[in-house]
């Protein structure tokens, strides 16, 4: 009776919750109503537009003086007279809390003294962790966080960003990055949950909880922001927006669920994607921006473009002949609010486009709402800053040891020949690579500044992996040679004669760090010089253990031929040093899977969801043939598969498959394992792939520890889209795989399949 | 009077043979009618049935035995039960025209002997001449063809080649391949007329007019087959027969073209792509086989598949849960011809499906009329094989100067440094490298074999580069020396010994011989040994001319910035070696243009055609950037550009526009200059490409002399696919280039642009 009565308490309170939003939401439509009904003209498009932080600093020479100081002349005409409505980024680099306080204090000060006191909603990009503002906590790139295939990590992560970015006094963040990292060579790769449909949605949708929890009005939360909707990670040539040819159907198998499931989870803003799809640049679709976004997925909150993107409708997309153009085909597109950054003209134009009946008024306060609506939700109208004493949690300890955890559980022993690894803490080591000490290589871009290129400086009290090697077996046992920098020697000579001295070498490959365009890339191989280190170190025949500090898959084919043992790092955050000597000795199993596909050569970069005429014939060696495959991924334990046992043969409508699998720790030490659910569909009447994730979970397992994991799988879950765009599951036979354990069944269902054969 | 009389005349004869043609096309439609009407299923099906010719060869452990002999009692099976319609291919390598004469002579023989006596359709892949008939005359692949940007040498080559054709008795012809070579890395590029839409579909229509001319009832005249239909040529891994993602907007804009104009060409049949587009396999896409090849474009000849591709619907695309699900689905779909090739389960599938009502007789009676038909018209029903007397020019000297001067216009000088070709005849000259002594690097593939491998032993007659350079020097003035192999150093150390004694060395390096899959690569840089050879030939101080034999531009730039000279030679063919020679030494003055975009990086493969987007910011070195452009191309002489002129300053709907400019020889030897016309569209609803060639001229000019070449331009020729996926002409701005000069113009019209932002 007990029981039932909690049951019953637990569902009050939920309905309650519930009904308590809906008042709230409706509460908060009256106001907003209220508000926009007295609105001119020009407050409306004011709170359209986003300015850079830039457009309101003092400067000198051009640049802004630091420590950065509000320019009240310039504020006062953002706010008093364009009444701009928001403003984002940082200049030059991070800030501390009291700057940014004093900062956000003075843009909210003068946003009261407005006809209307509308408040600022304040946006930035923190992106792994709020990387702008000094010591704050920073996390694996996302790219990392995927391949922890833990999404309460996520979540928490998630939870302490938004902790942080609220005691930073700014209330919106430019994060979750939804965008599938499929193109290998794209530099945005890193700040994606990698290269799955259901991983990066599941990854996305746990960031999101950790954002905004319940109530983003919370002091805690923060609103998402969903990048970049849509098609972005897939340009053609591999450059940062650069043209991408997705089909409809595509767009929808591959890219949208990501943003669905976010928006479901409820996400207050999506960021647009800058490039062009088939032509049409997104800023410009009426069709993904409205039709799709607001008709399909029934998304309300706001719709923001990317850096300059109306401008660039006109000056690189050459849609619009001029830039009123470029400003009526955004705004009818649907897009709510434009990161203008520089100047007022599009408040000009779009006030002359309202006044001349080429854009609507309809159009104007649907934006404004959905504006409004937010900055109510998020409590800002209240308390438009955030109370210094409120954060005492930012920086510490406690959520250093998340991040540490995180990073732990991200970084991905890809080989372990003779079980060479764990070290031993008195081997003498050789330390070398360009990436071994420096921070660049565990934080990446988003990192302090736009580029990450003062993490040195910023981070200096945190470990590079040299130091936590140092750290962790005493200098006595370490020596440290650079050997090259990222693409040019130093020192090859006295490196190759460190390594005779040494029982291993630990050599730091990878990549320095970058953010977006600056990040492009013509030739996917990792520079010749770190190949050729590892090439001449290898010949001492020392054992190498090679670890890859790099926010995309390089090619390191050679050089990794050469390695007894391959750690990947990805972007592993300010305790990815410490993470990595935790592992290379020991004191931490690896228990992270790789988030991509590993691919061997610069010209073979397909994904594991490859289609079946990918992978080749028998007599083909230029079938599918990766480095490593997608959820690759070892550990200092092992772990043995059985009993692949499905609730029954066949599903039908409205079924629900139960597939159980029990997995045991088979090693002596204790480690985590990710459990990966697999699904072919064997033939379908669009091409099925070859494979998909279907579901995961990561256990944690003591020697001879069994667990059985199950998953529950609807006829949704196996679905796709089909002929016509429309999603379907077919009757036909199913493929499970789960570790080496296979099964099948069959779906039944009366659905004849379209063979229209359309594009 | 007379003039007008004259010209009266004309129009009347043009009448006269338009009402021939619709009498004829009347007589054979009856005559298909009458002969349908008295067919079973069974001979219906039979003639959409293809064999390949071992099947019905005798063999002996397996592999048919030399030379050629038919198998009587496999042959009846095939002629007799199943009623086979056509057969195809070649076993094992080339045959002479006595073989082929045998062969063909014995099949039809058998056809006459079943009940109704249809004669066989024998169809060859006779791809730069009739490259399976020993003695024959090879062109240049399609590549260099595009490179002499010379339709006229394109149309003589079809004639050359439906003459050599009919002369080893075979009357069909799976040639041209009209697919747009759009991805660096696809192993059939050099099959392709290169990478521009326009420069495809005016050398396909070229070289449709040789083969087909005006009847192909004509013993010289061969049935076309285009190739492949549609978007074969842009898989995203760059691999044979793998996905591509391709929107219908940009299917329209730029692979349809070439096939539209070809079927207005009266292009008799068309093989369809073996690969997939957006996940459908186009064998059974009904909307590119029945909608737009049958609705839009109104073709009504053969549609055949490629190699054994319906049962690949099960096998590999996965689309069809059985082979005879396969079968109905190809059918419906609008195949007409299964290249079956091995066995008759087609045959029997078929028979049960339409026996089922799951294909309609309909469909099947549309196919058999369409090839019977073809049958009809070729009059291979009253001279089912040609007289062996008919032929006299096969492999004569007449054609054989075709193909050298098609070699001569197509091959490409790149890089003339200090005008150091053409070289002296006295010099002393290192001819090396591993493309320097074997016909494999001048023929390609599809050469005697169908990976061209056999091509030193079948053109043991023809010259090499090495044998050509002796030839036109004198063998006192040549060394050579391989260096290497194309993967393998041969001796190097040798090659630089000989380096130091010699004037000037003659680099060849490039790629064997390949066709389809056994071509597929995993990088596009050239094999690391080959640079490694320019390498240390270049630190002996002595120029290097390099001559590049490639059937698709590899990256070369690291050798090929050792050279003095660059030469790109393609796959020229037979005369390919005498053609370089000339160049070489001067006795040729070099003309072909570059039909593809070559890159400099082995991830940057953007097509001239590019986005705005993809030019790159003045900041960002990733730009486009290509080692050399389309169209670039130098010659021995220099033309200066003067006067670009247009009729008009705005073009209106109905309404030519007349653009001339002059060209003068400004340098002190003949020579010829392909005019190449480029517009640019400023701003359009679809992001227009950065410039578009819309037409060209090749000229010859002598020293001093100059010319006006003049280009007429409709509204249509400047359209593209909008929005909707419907072809436009949009008001605005062009721009139009020729040489150094530029004009701008306006088009008017009152069509708004839409804006959906459909993908």
């Amino acid at each position: 009776m007990k029981k039932v009565l909690c049951i019953a308490a637990v569902l009050c309170s939920a309905i309650y919750v519930k009904a308590q939003h809906v008042v709230a939401a409706s509460t908060i439509d009256k106001k907003v109503d209220a508000l926009i009904a007295k609105m001119t003209l020009d407050e409306k498009i004011g709170q359209m537009t986003q300015l850079t932080l830039d457009e309101v600093l003092q400067t000198s020479g051009g640049a802004a003086i630091h420590p950065l100081q509000i320019d009240t002349v310039k504020l006062k005409e953002a706010l008093l007279k364009y009444h701009v409505g928001s403003i984002l980024n940082v200049s030059g680099g991070a800030n501390t809390r009291e700057v940014w306080y004093g900062l956000i204090s003075k843009i909210q000060e003068f946003a009261a003294k407005d006809r209307l006191k509308i408040p600022v909603i304040y946006g930035i990009d923190a992106m792994h962790g709020q990387n702008y503002t000094v010591g704050a906590t920073f996390f694996p790139q996302e790219i990392g966080m995927a391949a922890t295939f833990n999404p309460e990590l996520a979540r928490r992560e998630g939870e302490i960003t938004a902790y942080e970015t609220r005691a930073s006094y700014i209330p919106w963040n430019f994060s979750p990055v939804l965008d599938l990292g499929k193109n290998a060579l794209w530099p945005h790769i890193y700040e994606t949950f990698g290269e799955d449909p259901y991983l990066v949605k599941t990854m996305g949708a746990a960031v999101i909880k950790g954002y905004q929890g319940d109530d983003i009005g919370n002091k805690y939360k923060v609103a998402s922001c969903l990048k970049h909707y849509l098609g972005y990670s897939f340009p053609l040539d591999g450059k940062d927006r650069t043209p991408a040819w997705i089909p409809d159907r595509y767009i929808r198998e591959y890219f949208l669920p990501s943003f669905a499931e976010a928006v479901k989870s409820g996400a207050k803003s999506v960021m647009i994607n800058s490039s062009e799809i088939n032509g049409i640049p997104v800023h410009a679709s009426k069709y993904l921006l409205t039709d799709v976004l607001r008709g399909e997925l029934k998304f309300t909150g706001i719709a923001v473009t990317d850096w300059q993107d109306i401008k660039y409708l006109h000056d690189r997309h050459h849609i619009a002949a001029t830039q009123k153009e470029a400003v009526m085909i955004a705004i009818n597109a649907g897009i709510d609010m434009s990161m203008v950054p520089y100047d007022y003209s599009f408040c000009q134009y779009l006030k002359e486009l309202v006044n001349e009946g080429k854009v609507p008024m309809t159009r104007i306060n649907e934006s404004v709402k959905r504006i409004l609506r937010v900055k109510y939700e998020l409590g800002i109208f209240e308390h438009p800053v955030g109370n210094p004493d409120d954060y005492p949690k930012f920086g510490s300890a406690e959520f250093e040891a998340v991040s540490l955890k995180a990073a732990t559980e991200s970084i991905t022993l890809l080989k372990n020949t003779n079980n060479i690894l764990p070290l031993k803490k008195d081997a003498k080591v050789l330390v070398t690579g360009p990436a071994a000490n420096t921070m660049r290589s565990l934080d990446g871009g988003w990192s302090y500044t736009w580029q990450g290129d003062f993490s040195d400086k910023f981070a200096a009290d945190k470990n590079t992996v040299l130091k936590a090697i140092i750290q962790k077996i005493g200098k006595e046992n370490v020596d440290y040679q650079p050997g090259t920098t990222f693409a040019d020697a130093v020192d090859i000579d006295a490196t190759i004669a460190a390594a005779k001295k040494a029982d291993v070498i630990v050599l730091c490959l990878g990549e320095p760090s970058y953010a977006e365009n600056p990040g492009n890339i013509n030739d996917l191989s990792l520079p010749a010089i770190q190949t050729q280190l590892a090439t001449e170190l290898a010949k001492t025949g020392k054992p190498i253990v090679l670890i890859m500090g790099e926010g995309r898959p390089r090619i390191i084919t050679e050089a990794e031929g050469k390695s007894a043992a391959t750690i990947m790092a990805y972007l592993s955050g300010n305790e990815g040093g410490n993470a990595l000597a935790d592992i290379l000795f020991g004191d931490a199993n690896p228990s992270g899977r790789l988030p991509f596909t590993y691919p061997r050569y610069p010209n073979a970069l397909v994904n594991y969801y490859r289609k079946n005429i990918e992978n080749g014939n028998s007599d083909d060696a230029m079938g599918y043939n990766p480095l490593y495959e997608f959820g690759y991924g070892l550990s200092y334990t092992t772990f043995a598969y059985s009993n692949l046992h499905i609730s029954k043969p066949a599903l039908s409508d409205g079924e629900t498959l139960t597939i159980s699998v029990d997995v045991k720790n088979t090693g002596s030490r204790a480690g985590k394992e990710s459990v990966l659910l697999y699904i072919s569909e064997l033939y379908a009447s669009v091409t099925p792939d070859t494979k998909r994730l279907r579901g995961f979970d990561k256990i944690e397992l003591q020697p001879n520890e069994s667990r059985t994991v199950t998953f529950k799988i609807t006829p949704t879950d196996i679905s796709f889209i089909n002929d016509l765009s429309k999603r379907v599951t077919e009757a036909g036979e199913f493929k499970i795989q789960i570790g080496n354990q296979t099964q099948s069944f069959n779906y039944l269902t009366s659905i004849v399949p379209s063979r229209t054969g359309k594009l």
